[in-house]
């Protein structure tokens, strides 16, 4: 089922913004026995993004309604929500002036089924031949300008990696195709800086705030991704699929094997599931 | 009227790729006296974008069908027709394993009514406080990722100026905010290199080549820009404006200004004029 600006509806006005100049942004939670995870988040990170792009959006109260609408009329108990804010049909060009109303777009898809082996098994990264730009502007957005993360997939998609290390021009660790990266090194965890690349994921909000309750502060850092590159252990997450250990990371133009522990992150794994406690909706 | 995939509609399956991720291309033509303006070129890059994004399009004779059937309903005998050619519909998240064919979507338009008058008078242009990220996988093509041109128009639309010299990241000149750039020094003309960002303009090429023919061929070039940056003439152009002249370049931050003589672009304007002679359609 798909909702679009309170109705039940599957197409959307061409003349929208987001199929013209994809101009707006979205985010992707999950919900398990009819409650939205970590929406608070999910919806602050809307209103930033909005905020961000001065796209006028103001349906908050509607937007949620549409979503719990959805889950109660779902095929499953459990699932993913997605939703989309486009900054409304029109303007002169890429010009927003005189747009319309911002529309709000949710569907009901469900959970990727490999993510939950992932958790338990550990996967493999390569390193993606794809970098990523570097635009303060739009970094640590979720927009819809995803083509860059559509080629890194389409490069991921030949090869028998489960997922790539993504970097950016200046070879700048910034993420994995669809995740944020962590990794501990010598007792300290470390994440990429978003300043000039990526998405700042709701869930590496939450992971970077569990390792600050542990007392375990996660470094911001400007990582670049050479030969000499050290970590015990590595982490990619998202919403949809929390934390997922790395356990190796090839890249064969450096000549290069990484092998990662995933003890720390194991125990990080199961800190996790007491840490996400969301108040119902 | 609009035409999604040959049929008369004017809303699209939100699941088309388009609207989740700008996962498409477009291009932006004239008609005039009910024939396409440089269709064999449009066409052209609509064929070099897909191939360049791995769209595998193959509605190439039903895409002009459409145009024409457009064309011959519209309430003008001259216009504006917009094409976007959208991945299809689905995938596996961002990547586009399983997904369907491609969609194509054609709408018909006014010509910006302003155009006009600029080629006569010329234009104004500001500096753009917005730079250009340095991609050089989607560099030159006309995608449909455009948040950065988004940007770069809602900036403008707080100045007093016609338009902006938009540059990259690193201070290199590269286009308008939706047009290219060309100037002339010392009896030489220069236009940015695209190989970082940008869109490569149908029109940038058909200039390109008239300048060739009449033995001032155009150099490409990663030109700074700087206080100390030096031009006789300057114009802009895309396929709807044509060549438009800029008489001044004001940025208040450098305190400078530049003013352009129009001599040489006035003289181009009417030789482009019998230089786009298409084979009609």
């Amino acid at each position: 089922m798909i909702i679009i600006n309170g109705q039940i509806q599957d197409s959307i006005d061409v003349t929208e913004r987001a199929v013209q100049y994809g101009d707006g942004c979205f985010t992707t939670m999950t919900f398990f026995q009819g409650q939205l995870q970590m929406w608070p988040q999910h919806l602050a990170r809307l209103q930033h993004n909005c905020q961000r792009l001065a796209i006028n959006f103001s349906q908050w109260q509607a937007l949620q309604d549409s979503a719990l609408s959805l889950i109660a009329n779902a095929e499953h108990k459990s699932g993913v929500i997605k939703i989309i804010i486009s900054r409304g049909k029109g303007g002169r060009g890429y010009s927003p002036l005189n747009v319309t109303a911002p529309s709000y777009i949710l569907s009901c898809h469900e959970l990727p089924s490999h993510y939950m082996s992932w958790q338990k098994r550990g996967i493999s990264l390569g390193l993606s031949p794809v970098k990523l730009a570097m635009q303060p502007l739009l970094a640590g957005l979720k927009h819809l300008n995803r083509l860059e993360q559509v080629l890194v997939k389409q490069a991921l998609d030949l090869t028998e990696f489960d997922d790539v290390l993504v970097c950016d021009t200046s070879d700048n660790i910034i993420e994995a195709s669809a995740a944020n990266v962590f990794w501990l090194h010598k007792g300290q965890w470390f994440t990429p800086s978003l300043e000039s690349s990526g998405v700042e994921g709701v869930m590496r909000n939450k992971v970077c705030q569990l390792l600050s309750t542990l007392s375990q502060p996660v470094t911001e850092t400007k990582q670049k991704f050479t030969v000499d590159f050290a970590a015990e252990e590595m982490f990619i997450c998202n919403a949809l699929m929390t934390i997922v250990p790395v356990t190796t990371l090839n890249v064969p133009t450096f000549n290069q094997q990484w092998a990662f522990s995933k003890a720390k992150v194991a125990q990080l794994q199961s800190e996790l599931n007491t840490f996400i406690q969301t108040p119902a909706l």
